[in-house]
């Protein structure tokens, strides 16, 4: 489970145009993705899912971005399987 | 624009129910928010939200939680106003 | 416990006026502050911490920024008192 | 250049022998490293430095933590090269 906001630095304030471009690169690879206001889950393999992360990268710079800012957090467990939808399930059922 | 992500620490693996007292006092704040997989998008004026998540922590802190580990994105712009349906459209209309 | 990472959008790919900026605004500011290649550490109470954090977004916005992304992570805990240098030391006495 | 955060969870409020592990296995790597009070500046090649972070997720479980939650900020530029002590020096300077 991994979350990821990619800041193309140097080209202007409108940078949807670059987050466009990672979301194709992740679907291209085949991962699960569910973008929201400030970045996209995403949902796969470890090293599928940096593979596609590394292309997100050298797409925007190839894009012309000179410099890019990327967040990215990752939860991994060992204690069971959970996909996006159990975690934000999960939640609601307590604020039922 | 705010995406927040609370981490409970010395509570066990399990942490939906703070999650889940979080949403409630953001909403109780009167924000707007939008929960994904990893986190909370929160819409609204600097001090309000910031007061919220300050009351987040004291939430967790109160339900047992002796170590908290949070991370906040905030997003501002001074060129124009946008809001998470906005952003989340303006990308995927370059998608089409 | 507070980590700041500060970016301005829509000036360019040097940003390192902006973060002196706010580097003054937190020592103006009172607050305890280590800066590192990808942020600063700041030590301090919350509200004066989150003041500052607001007025670092209004200075950089003043220089002519029109966009701003910022990522904070915020450490509390009600178990003990631990500063900066107590949570290096702590790793360092484990690494030896 | 990256920044490294890893949260163990479920294994109790201290978690700075996890933290030291992770030290290890970067240096290990062979990467350059500088720990701060929250997280770790990496410097290196994004193959070694993803491999590397891998690897501490799979030391983190094996010593014993059912989850874990990790934040990863990376720094790509195509313009120039640009080490940790560039970074600071150059903002030191604008404080000068």
């Amino acid at each position: 489970m991994v979350d990821l906001c990619v800041v193309p630095m140097g080209v202007g304030v409108s940078v949807s145009k670059y987050v466009a471009a990672c979301e194709k690169v992740l679907s291209d690879a085949g991962l699960k993705t569910h973008l929201h206001a400030y970045g996209t889950n995403i949902e796969g393999e470890w090293d599928a899912v940096f593979a596609a992360i590394k292309k997100c990268h050298e797409t925007v710079h190839e894009m012309g971005a000179p410099r890019i800012t990327t967040t990215i957090k990752v939860g991994t467990r060992t204690d069971r399987v959970q996909t996006m939808e159990d975690k934000i399930k999960s939640v609601e059922e307590k604020l039922r």
